[in-house]
């Protein structure tokens, strides 16, 4: 798993794609574009293992087919410039690539190749899964969010420099994680008992102040709400180097599907599988189940709107949360009584509650599956 | 300006107003309670300095007065828990605040003092005016986004630590500017000729990638959209330090006003005055003048929505810009011709474009005011 980022050979990889389409233009032969299909239908949740994944339905690009031969064009034009990028080892977003797309034909011609980012995004993704490589190996940045504190070290080889980043010394900051765990940065020196991912900033800075890290011996992660792409990478990378990861977000279904996304992996990004779901994750906390062990907080509910509720609803239909027996009381629970609950509520007694709520769960493993 | 958060005293000025409360009823006097209106009509823009503040126009809330005694009373339990907080040395949110308010009258009584946060809320900023002290002198903290990088140490003294950050071995990362860089944060050793605040985090990740404000030893930092609290006091504290600022941004309405903000401050922080306005930045680009600069720029424009087109009228419309005869300019192009530009579409020619584009405006001095 954790090996898959360092024999990535992007560059090579694209050259073959390269290579494979001249020889069959050479030959008189009809040139492909070969892909595993990112349809719903081909999105299979693997009971097994525990994550969601692309099945063995394929899509093909035909030059020779006029219906595909634009879109074949794209694709290619989008992996010359990956690998251009990655020969230049610089590094843009996928915003940066789609304008460099429409630059390139230059003013004296009138067309464009793409005319919307819509066109280049799933590109991007068929070059991924078709090459077996990720957005990161082809030097293309994802969003990045999350911060992390802990006893922990980084080692980011930036430019032409070797940087040791001490992620217990970065004060009320915290460490940003980037976008790409994997290619140039190593997590060394990892010297905790757990790793605890907490939703909300704000709850971060909370336990962040009282030093819970120091005193658990924690790596304390906040996603700052749905995980992005590096944050997922890094707790995957945690849970590979032996550590329990541990989720604490709001009781409502936007809270407990940050659960699940980091747990599972997502519907979008079921073509990456099984490295961005950690199907190790526990879940801490808010449950509705809290309402009965804390008496206060059934003061501090908040009433769950539609929304909250027809998605709860939608989550309850998944094939991977519907088997689960306690996440099904949850979500039932929720959808009858109409109330939801924020993790912010736990400092409705004294500001450091929290950091008892935790480690009580921890010590008593009160977790949900 | 720099000296009101060392000379805050929010725990002697908390209980000042209590002691004046108990000597009201003591001595058979009306308590009161009283503030600056935050209303629109009292915002005024203050000319020659150039920034948004608050006029002379005061709030008076009397205990015995039936429409106000609730808010009094409200008012006043806002200020008792701010005290405790930083009694006990501990922060929290607004957000976190509103639960313990909420936790607080017990379980046998029937009555909240508050029922939702956008009670408490407007009642904080007042405690913020009426006693000159900021959210952050009360130990609520905001929320927080915002990078930065360059040759500048940072002394955070968190807890019991005191802990040096240096800003330029941060790799890719960068350091995560916190809510409050007032109280407890020191920034040292700042080796810059000036800062760029630059809108998007995926530019600031392009810039940090090739090294450009190690060539240019400049301050690169990005509010991530538009600027936190925290972002806003660290680019006033910069300028303190005699640095130029200049802000680069999105040719569109809304990447305009994130300078405007980092300027002038803005409609809702106008009670925060000088403290969150920085009159001395200027304005690097993208400008739609920039069409007639760079030519490759006319095939990489966007259509303006209608939303777009409004809220650009809204911009001409306040009084502090529509002064400013090149800022009319530049709305009106825009306007009229209904595009605009992203700063993402530098990158169109080479990925590096930007670091030239920047560059050379710096060297020509080719700002807008």
């Amino acid at each position: 798993m954790a090996g898959k980022e360092i024999e990535a050979h992007p560059k090579e990889k694209i050259e073959e794609l390269g290579r494979g389409i001249v020889k069959d233009i050479r030959s008189g032969n009809n040139p492909k574009f070969v892909t595993y299909a990112r349809k719903r239908s081909n999105i299979l949740f693997d009971q097994k293992n525990g994550y969601l994944k692309l099945g063995k339905s394929k899509e093909e690009r035909d030059f020779l087919n006029v219906a595909q031969s634009k879109r074949f064009m794209q694709t290619i034009a989008v992996a010359a410039k990956c690998h251009k990028f990655v020969k230049e080892n610089l590094h843009t977003t996928i915003r940066g690539l789609y304008y460099q797309l429409k630059y390139s034909l230059g003013e004296d011609v009138d067309e464009n190749i793409f005319s919307e980012q819509s066109e280049s995004n799933p590109l991007i993704e068929d070059i991924e899964v078709s090459l077996d490589l990720t957005r990161e190996n082809l030097n293309l940045n994802a969003n990045r969010k999350g911060v992390l504190a802990g006893n922990m070290k980084v080692m980011d080889r930036f430019g032409d420099e070797k940087l040791e980043i001490d992620c217990s010394k970065q004060g009320r900051s915290g460490w940003a994680i980037p976008s790409d765990v994997d290619n140039d940065i190593d997590f060394v020196d990892v010297k905790a008992k757990y790793a605890i991912v907490v939703e909300k900033d704000a709850l971060w800075q909370r336990l962040n102040e009282d030093g819970f890290w120091k005193k658990e011996n924690a790596i304390l992660i906040t996603p700052q709400g749905q995980a992005a792409r590096g944050t997922r990478r890094l707790i995957r990378k945690l849970a590979d180097k032996g550590l329990p990861i541990y989720v604490f977000t709001d009781s409502d279904a936007w809270g407990w599907y940050i659960y699940w996304t980091i747990k599972t992996g997502s519907i979008n990004l079921a073509y990456m599988g099984s490295e961005v779901a950690t199907p190790e994750a526990r879940f801490i906390g808010v449950t509705m189940s809290d309402l009965d062990k804390y008496e206060f907080l059934n003061k501090l509910t908040m009433n769950a709107s539609e929304v909250d509720l027809k998605r709860a609803q939608e989550m309850i239909s998944y094939e991977w949360i519907k088997k689960s027996k306690p996440w099904v009381v949850e979500l039932e629970r929720m959808i009858s009584s109409k109330k939801k609950l924020e993790q912010d509520a736990l400092q409705g007694p004294r500001l450091t509650f929290v950091d008892d709520y935790i480690k009580d769960k921890v010590k008593n493993k009160d977790f949900l599956p």
